[in-house]
């Protein structure tokens, strides 16, 4: 396990200085990690939880960083023997991977002394931004794609290997079968998947030799890139010989890659040809800068693809690489009194919502789709047997009575006060718990193009509380302690 | 030093395995990595190399690593024992990092058995994109900035840890004054930057109170971001009313940071704020989501800003995330002999140079500055003291003849046969060498928007060799070995 203790901003360091010599380290902030808004999508994915366990988990620093910490010479001893014995003993509560997850609905809740709630931060967000984006990107891409198979391809475009590693884990979480990626496979129990290069046919004297050579290295499951020299004149009649020959011998051939070109043209060409042929058991792989749009238009064209392979536009989250998560003060804790802290700014995006807080989803009795989520305090308890009455987030004229529901809280116990209580899952496991959680919303809600919009609601508690900062704010008594 | 032998596509090791089978290990192949024309940039920034070489270094395939591919069931038990073997024994040549490189022009050329050339290519790719990627995006926005500096502030909108750490020091390459990525700032020998977050003001009673305490914290060399509550009306003040005090007692205090708002306007009324206070000796730090674009229209509005901190927009590239590198076979040696590749395709913009190469960038004797680069056959020398004829790669009608000029060859090699002949350098000396050759080109090539084409043309010797190339692949005489 990498040691990512100093992958911190090194404000995190001089503001853990600042509160362990203001004597603050004893008080207990919770800090929620949630994204606002994202151009996109209307929802995305939760993923990276497995590896921000892991990271708070091996929180330490080694003498090599204590060493490191004091040649900047902006801290003191008594400060570096702190962090000598330093471990994270707060507790976090999380959505599970896999989850559909709104604007402003914390992926995290961190609740810690304040020395280690501030210094996850940089790599909390880190680790939870990227994973969510790319399973949320694999999601778009895979629904477009449906039903035809996905396979990540992007490693030599990630951006450094970690992204290539778990860009791929999230893609598999959003729904991609497997990917190309061999280390990603090993580290979390995937098949991995490929098959050979323009390199490979231009390397052999001709394309027939160079298909032949493959087949007898992988007589069963042999799949031939037909895109070197010419598709449909040399590579699928090249192929076809190929599959001839392998059939004759008794074995199952795959079928043919097309990497570049008309995809739906050459599709539509191949597929006749190889059904002309007898191999209409062949598949169809296609790869080529391809993402959600160009496959929708591929899908409007009829094109005869059974597998895609994509790179680059999923594995950077192409038109959108970033989700601008964040990790706001939510609440601080002083001598067992409670104060829950909010964002005040003139712009009512980055506004946050105050204190402790859960989420409900109210799902339909009858059809089992969700009807809202519910942003509340921690310890509001809702009573489904009774009608309920759930109001927009800000034009609080905007309500609505729900009957007939059922509620999910949508968060888990990761670490208790330092211990680790998340049990892992296989990526295919989470996988599906990616598809139960998207198929609890209506179709209407996850179109690509112009989506419903989804109710996030406030809780009256939570919408009175916030309203009380803003006005004490606003009157200069500054939040007081 | 991580392993990274797995981090390749499952293609390369099925492609070796087929090459094993073949009998053909002893065949040495040449590859080119380059990138191809890229819509974001005229030149690019080239680096990453030191972790290029790191990685073939400490090539080799551990017990567990055997173990996993025999799980695959995809290779036989001699393979196996092959690659239990294997280390890289292969020489490459690549452009020094921080020189400015064009498309086309191979960044490294490697040159090795094909099996271990093959392996390499995807992590190859993925190390030298990003970097490049980073390098060049940063040198964009450092010289939008310029005169004020950049600090890299990226890490939690990183895509994954690697590229906080890797886009960090590539930024740094590329102009960047440092970062606030503390592990990279160990890893890389450079000073780590930060201050404080809103959220320690947020800890406080009042911010007044949180700027007292963060002086006293840091009292030389303090900045205190001043955009919580209302950067004007409360943040500003109260920083003077601090910097008064740290003065009064002796201290020079650094300045404030402006995190959001409009920072045109907030940052010219902060500076008449803080000059009319007598600290014209303050800087302003900005930061919000800024690129070169940004940058441009801010210094167009007079905008009083020193230092920017960048994060979003540098770190992942954000209008175009991904450098589409990619690795070619340009030749390969069959008992002694050569025989030159080339990727043959109908969109000319596809097609590759073949043959092992290198570049000579031609510099004009009185100026120093850059005329025109020349890719080359590797053997051709060229003699400056004879006027020289240089054409455009494809129009051949268009060409140049070039007097009074002296030649660089860009390429040092960094691996012989295996060993590594490459001296490390400094991200600050290799920002050096960036600066360097930088100044090696006139501004008109330089400038952000519509910059003048640089030249960079095939030698004819090469032409000649591709046009043949070209004829027989048309012939269907096929490259033949």
């Amino acid at each position: 396990m990498r040691n990512l203790t100093l992958l911190t901003d090194f404000y995190e360091l001089t503001m853990m200085y600042g509160y362990f010599l203001q004597n603050k380290q004893d008080e207990i902030a919770t800090f929620d990690l949630f994204f606002r808004p994202y151009e996109e999508s209307n929802f995305c994915i939760a993923a990276g939880l497995e590896q921000a366990v892991d990271y708070l988990e091996n929180l330490r620093f080694t003498d090599d960083d204590i060493e490191y910490l004091r040649s900047t010479k902006s801290f003191n001893e008594d400060f570096l023997r702190f962090l000598k014995k330093f471990k994270f003993t707060g507790s976090v509560r999380a959505l599970p991977e896999g989850t559909v997850v709104f604007p402003y609905e914390p992926l995290m809740i961190v609740t810690a002394p304040i020395c280690q709630a501030q210094l996850v931060e940089a790599a909390l967000l880190n680790i939870i931004n990227f994973q969510t984006l790319i399973a949320t990107k694999a999601r778009r891409i895979t629904h477009a794609a449906s039903p035809a198979g996905v396979l990540e391809f992007g490693l030599r475009r990630a951006q450094a290997p970690d992204a290539s590693i778990y860009g791929a884990r999230a893609a598999v979480i959003g729904g991609c079968t497997s990917t190309s990626n061999v280390l990603c496979c090993q580290m979390f129990g995937m098949p991995p998947k490929g098959t050979h290069a323009h390199s490979w046919v231009m390397s052999f004297p001709t394309e027939l030799d160079a298909f032949m050579a493959y087949a007898d290295t992988y007589p069963d499951g042999c799949l031939l890139l037909v895109d070197t020299y010419d598709t449909l004149n040399s590579g699928v009649p090249n192929a076809i010989k190929v599959f001839d020959y392998l059939k004759a011998n008794g074995h199952k051939p795959l079928g043919i890659r097309l990497d570049s070109g008309d995809l739906a043209y050459l599709s539509k060409e191949a597929r006749k040809m190889l059904d002309k042929a007898g191999h209409s058991d062949c598949s169809i792989f296609a790869s080529s800068d391809i993402d959600e749009y160009v496959l929708q238009a591929l899908k409007e064209q009829g094109a005869k693809i059974n597998t895609y392979g994509v790179g680059t536009k999923m594995i950077t989250s192409h038109n959108t690489p970033s989700l601008g998560g964040v990790y706001k003060l939510a609440n601080l804790t002083v001598d067992g009194v409670d104060y829950p802290k909010m964002k005040i700014s003139d712009n009512p995006v980055k506004m946050t919502n105050p204190a402790v807080k859960t989420v409900y989803r109210l799902f339909d009795k009858d059809t089992d789709k969700a009807i809202a989520d519910l942003i509340c305090l921690k310890d509001e308890q809702i009573d489904p047997s009774k009608p309920l009455t759930i109001t927009h987030p800000v034009e609080r004229w905007k309500s609505k009575v729900v009957t007939n529901f059922y509620v999910k809280e949508l968060y888990i116990d990761v670490i208790c006060n330092g211990k680790v209580v998340y049990d892992k899952k296989n990526v295919y496991e989470l996988q599906q718990d990616c598809k139960n959680s998207l198929d609890g919303f209506w179709d209407e809600y996850k179109r690509l193009a112009q989506p419903h919009q989804y109710k996030v609601d406030l809780s009256d508690k939570l919408y009175e509380l916030k309203q009380q900062l803003i006005i004490a704010e606003k009157k200069g008594v500054n939040n007081e302690i």
